[in-house]
């Protein structure tokens, strides 16, 4: 398919958030892109964005597939207000059976829970975290089908684990299970990069567009999607980090915009690097941190508490969105 | 095949080392048992013991599958020595390689190495411990062959769950995984149930019979075995708990024969008990027990060190006896 | 003070519940004890036993300090059923503040939290689980007095640690710790040896004797009490570990019972075994188990799960015991 | 002192390393700083560099207490070689014992080893970690000190917490600790913040000033001197979290520098930015970044693994420094 060979080392945007990547492009151009719908609605501390690359050109222009991308930011996560961790993963579990009924998903199909990851790093441990926390089913359905309580759903999960300590591609892992367990849907959950700091841990993205190579945080060199396992496969992500010089790079754009508001004049102030594209100056600062061995994969300080509580409002979401007899009122009594 | 379908309910050893099976059956019997061969070697505070279950005479009398298990008796392991360790882990390599020469599994022969086990557990993390730590190199040899050094063979690890998190057979993914990957012989590593307190941590099984259903402290219904994954299965294992029947069922023989030798005449310190067959025995101490909710597993209140201990040692030993360039003078080296 | 020498050695009951030696005691001697009062209530699930050692005569029948001891009974709670623990949070608490009236203390008084215990040992980890989990606000006492909300007190928490890690008795780091936060009260939490495995991580006991030497899992060779502390001390303890000696030699004594109420003649089955007193028998079952290097402290093998729910519970119920603003119908959204 | 009362938020230098203070004071003065004195000496990919702030001008000119600050430096220190590792924590023994002796701390000088920070927060869990590795011996040497073997002293090792989890000062409690255990010397660990991403987890700073208001990454209110305890305090420090604001900050300079080599003239590249002070620039880029909310502490990815290296390798290096029996050639062995 034309779309995976997209060059995302081109663009070097190094976010695996859509919606980045979409105000990157605006950023750029100005203005609406071709090709790219969004709408935004707000509930009290909960930004949900719905944006739909609906044909090539939309792709070409902000660098991601054609799909269904949703993203929910929520600032506020990272207090550990437990109410406002309910009321999000409410909205995930309602955006997520919007994408269930377009991929004609019914109440009776078997899901796959794929999460993506290292649990021995912290960052890259949300995958492996969902896995542990969301309700299984399929067991019962195999074992003792007559007694499964009606408004449940056959669903199971597996963390396939990472190259560098399985040695196996995870896509290859999944392909196997996928053939042995024959479910109808794959959900792929895993941690992605970003390019704001500040959307680190307080974001989530629901894309139909599977997982693409390059994308997430590992070196997930094949990818999980339709084409690789004969079945849809819906990626949920939260960017976990940051590259260092993604952070600097951001922060010349926020200085001029600011400095811009203020004083007027940013040619004076930043000269020739003001003229600079953004990928222009990124390639450059990346030239000056890359030999000092210093542009790492960065995460907040308290990483710790932030994957645990945002693993288990995808769980919560996930086990309201999957089960019927699972009310979207009280997802989180289902989880561990 | 017959084996397979061994009663083992019937027994109810409640052991998965093979050397327990037999001393019971010798306990009961007295003397050796037609169709199993044994031998033990000392080496310093480390008891081998080579055991060959030869036919089925031999299965039907200590309750085990045909095959060759070799167990290595380690009292002082819990201590912490940690040359005591890596000596366990140069013999372990020496006797898995006599497995690999027995089985034909030659230098370039893929391994793929399965943790059984559940990660949050602890006395059933074992598995997903050697696996974080044993080396893997199935990826430089499908993405760089010309340049894996001389000396190493393509190894690869997974973790595949426990059914209770993932909803799907341990079996099945492992089938999937092994039918993706391809590999020549499958090393399964579990954690076991013991007869004996002072054998939890301080004992290693290894066998080339596979994985048996009923077996381990998991509810592994399938198993792992050649018939299942086509491919030659060598199971190593640590027994890690204890059924609390099984300590009172054993503190009663220990205490006959403690006072037999003191003071001759059992049967009037215990009466008929003494007259029961193990076995009937058992049933009772079951009976008593288990209405009240306590026969639980039980594991010694230290287990977090000496799991991570065992694991090292049993990572150590395979790269060692995996990998011709890894010395088995020094094979603590190459693992985390 | 007298009761500080009773030789806990001697009646080797390897029981830290005052509901259990009350029971051995009752069941040596038949009846009630001379100076020692209790009652029992019973809510869905939860049972709840006052017992008062009044006097020293009652202490000497039970081998227990002088004291008022509460212990709350919840068999249900391995299963992980998250409203039955609100509800035992909820008892906890209305218990504890009975216990505060007591002593008089009002809701000014500053309150010192001392969870003891190893956090590295899973069984040992109850006290710095709690520590970790429960509300802390004296700082904001000590940096912000005039804004902190009414209806709190002065809490704090500190984990000491244990003498094999420290190389200091937990005693004298608290006392330093006691002269320098001068609390008017202390809180000891403590994981204890019970001599039922039913008991283990189902059972919470509170008590006003503070914490005596040889109490608990760990080597307490101090005690935490008033004559040291110089401040009351109420002690909550939970078992989470049994003795493999104590496990055969209850087996025992439940086995007669069981086969007295079956079949009569119990002389004939278990001969001189069943003439032995309790303790008699307990020497004889750990003069075979000791030698063998087998009397272990044991715990189930969920361990690791159960610890965190009980101090969930535990951090939940004094929350709501300390504070007038916790509301004894909603503590757990307090807890992390 | 006066020197407490230094205004390090006046500075703003973000860095709790002297060596980076005194290398920004060369950066904006130009060559060597009366009254700070400094040698360095290379070993094979370790870097140690010996600075003396001699007096007031020295300390107002970098920032810096009075005293002696060692750092070693080794940029290979993430590659897990365990190797370098050992090599490390001898050359931290050796640095370690002149200041011992500098101090006067003779062979039989009781010592207390005070691990700051959260055992909860990966990169603040330095401090918990080494007393966790590190070996103690008080115990031993109270109770059975004719039974300790020559060659060892009385240490013992305390993790306090931090104020957020026990609402008490880690000063007050150590300084509690301290009153009742009596040690001749206090050796606190600290994890630091750093300006520079890639001295993250690859150094350490011993220092002979203590702990000091406003250093390390926690919210140490209060220090840890000889004025508070009344003993001298020796610090080792590891930065562990970078704020994002200093990492943009960092790299404007860096580029500056890189363009300044490879264009000339960086007035037209970089505008009036080129032309503001260090702290200067740092207060926009600080008014740019914070309201945003994501001025945070950041910290490489692969944390959790850097942190517990370097952990061993200060207990390694701290057992062969504090106890003449352990050898600086293996010191490895005596940590966990």
């Amino acid at each position: 398919m034309n779309n995976n060979e997209l060059d995302l080392k081109h663009y070097d945007v190094r976010t695996d958030l859509a919606l980045e990547a979409k105000e990157m492009a605006e950023g750029a151009g100005g203005g609406p892109i071709p090709g790219v719908l969004s709408d935004v609605t707000e509930d009290n501390g909960i930004s949900i964005t719905r944006l739909h690359v609906q044909n090539e050109q939309g792709s070409q222009a902000i660098g991601k597939i054609i799909g269904q991308y949703v993203t929910l930011e929520v600032p506020g996560l990272r207090s550990g207000d437990t109410g406002l961790q309910d009321r999000v993963a409410t909205h995930l579990a309602k955006e997520f059976e919007a994408f269930l009924e377009r991929l004609s998903i019914n109440k009776q199909s078997r899901v796959l829970i794929v999460g993506l990851g290292n649990w021995n790093v912290t960052p890259d441990a949300l995958g492996p975290l969902v896995v542990e926390n969301v309700m299984v089913t399929r067991h019962f359905f195999e074992l003792m089908p007559d007694q499964v309580a009606p408004g449940y759903r056959s669903v199971s999960a597996v963390a396939p684990g990472v190259l560098g300590i399985t040695g196996i591609e995870s896509s290859e892992i999944v392909h196997g299970i996928v053939e042995q367990s024959k479910p109808d849907l794959v959900i792929a959950i895993d941690a992605l990069a970003s390019k704001a700091l500040e959307r680190v841990n307080t974001t989530i993205q629901i894309a139909d567009t599977g997982i693409h190579p390059g994308s997430g945080i590992g070196n997930k060199r094949k990818g999980l999607t339709t084409d690789i396992l004969g079945v849809p496969v819906i990626a949920i992500g939260v960017p976990t980090v940051v590259y260092a010089s993604t952070i600097v790079n951001n922060a010349f754009q926020m200085m001029t915009e600011h400095l811009e508001q203020q004083r007027g004049d940013t040619d004076k102030i930043f000269g020739l690097m003001n003229k600079m594209g953004d990928n222009e100056r990124l390639m450059l600062v990346k030239e000056v941190l890359n030999p000092m061995g210093h542009d790492l994969l960065v995460t907040p300080k308290e990483v710790d508490q932030f994957i645990e509580d945002i693993a288990n409002i995808i769980a919560s979401g996930l086990n309201a969105a999957l089960h019927e007899a699972v009310d979207t009122d009280n997802v989180a009594a289902y989880t561990h």
